[in-house]
């Protein structure tokens, strides 16, 4: 579909709507308020019920809105702005506040992490689950691949050990290697069957996916697969304050 | 919903199906191939059209899946790994071959963007819309913002320059100041009316939204908003084999 059709397609009703919407969201709503229900607001608006169905779902997707079963809908808080990369390239940490260690087993990478470590087909790794919150809240989930050949001395599983202690024996062990750098990526994805267990939202519901491979010894040492709740998470990044760099133009 | 109901919840219908698709979009089709239309799909798997449809829209939103008009559901390549903050701190520069200047034109930020620039009440801003293309693809629209009293030697808007020309001029004339550094955000918003012509998407498609802050002398001397598509581009961040760090722990 070229640009030239697309300027002819008028802007489709829901869109108006959700202007319209949004500004009444401003002027009469607080946060945390109800929205009077479906059918009231369709008869407000002079909308067929599809078409604010579709309005409010753009809002919900835009963070504006929060529709939560046995409530309704309500105003949604500011998006909570959660820091991804402000810090010099360092190990996911046994010592990092913002993550808690939830599970470590032994299995196999999903395949695109195997793409990414450049494991050999059924090669073991420790996959260690963790979890985010903020204020509260649970943010985000991650899956950490550690390939077993890379922590040659580590001695887990160690059956005497908890779950949770064995995901943290890995990290300790990994952080005493020397990182050589890392890189990350963001893109749009779905919360899948696990992860929105731990985000407390239905599966499917969007999430921002940061991934991130930490490099060590000329090769990707460990790769982290971490979603974050799309609907209240701002990802920051940033060097404010802290990097003082003259342009030399 | 607390997270206890939540494993009562059964997986819904169409995310059982998208899984199942998913799948078969690995195993048995070619990037680019159209798939068998909405009823042919809904009797293999013996789905409604209801499901098979949000299962479509889901992979969509997934980035696995592009629906055309007149062209019908293919298999989407790859997302494309857009770079976004792989190098030191910079102005938006006027020799940044990845952007391109579109207009130029003087009015009031939207007030998101004021309230990140400190501006007061009807304070004028150079407002400059640029494009981004990767692969021959639209993949950004960039809206910066300038406030006029940050540039005070500039002789914007001179009447015997094009817009994009303008845009130049401001450009430079933000290269010469120091930067002392940026920030950056990233989070999940929907397509505008004026982006998605640029990005060749209808209204309230889902894009990417990155905010980046620039400082100078103490305050906020520039905000750019620019919207990605979500659903072909993937942001990168990185500094692999660039950073050599070694890890003190």
């Amino acid at each position: 579909m070229g640009t030239t059709q697309l300027e002819t397609v008028p802007e489709p009703k829901y869109w108006h709507l959700r202007t319209v919407l949004s500004e009444a969201l401003e002027s009469e709503f607080a946060v945390g308020e109800i929205l009077p229900n479906e059918r009231d607001l369709a008869a407000r608006f002079g909308v067929a019920r599809a078409t604010l169905r579709q309005a409010l779902e753009q809002l919900e997707l835009e963070g504006r809105l929060q529709r939560r079963r046995g409530v309704g809908t309500t105003v949604a808080p500011p998006r909570v702005g959660v820091s991804v990369g402000d810090e010099e390239p360092r190990w996911p940490g046994a010592l990092d506040e913002a993550w808690q260690s939830v599970d470590s087993t032994l299995g196999t990478p999903p395949t695109a992490v195997a793409r990414l470590l450049g494991t050999a087909d059924g090669e073991q790794v420790y996959r260690i689950r963790r979890s985010r919150v903020s204020h509260g809240q649970p943010v985000a989930a991650e899956l950490l691949c550690v390939p077993v050949g890379s922590l040659p001395d580590l001695a887990v599983p160690d059956s005497s050990l908890t779950a949770a202690a064995q995901a943290r024996a890995v990290l300790r062990a990994l952080g005493t290697r020397a990182l050589d750098g890392q890189d990350r990526s963001v893109e749009l994805g779905s919360a899948g069957a696990d992860d929105s267990k731990e985000l407390d939202r239905l599966p499917g519901a969007p999430v921002l996916v940061v991934t991130t491979r930490f490099f060590a010894e000329g090769r990707t040492a460990a790769v982290s697969v971490a979603t974050y709740r799309a609907d209240t998470c701002r990802l920051t990044f940033g060097d404010s304050g802290r990097v003082q760099i003259h342009h030399q133009n």
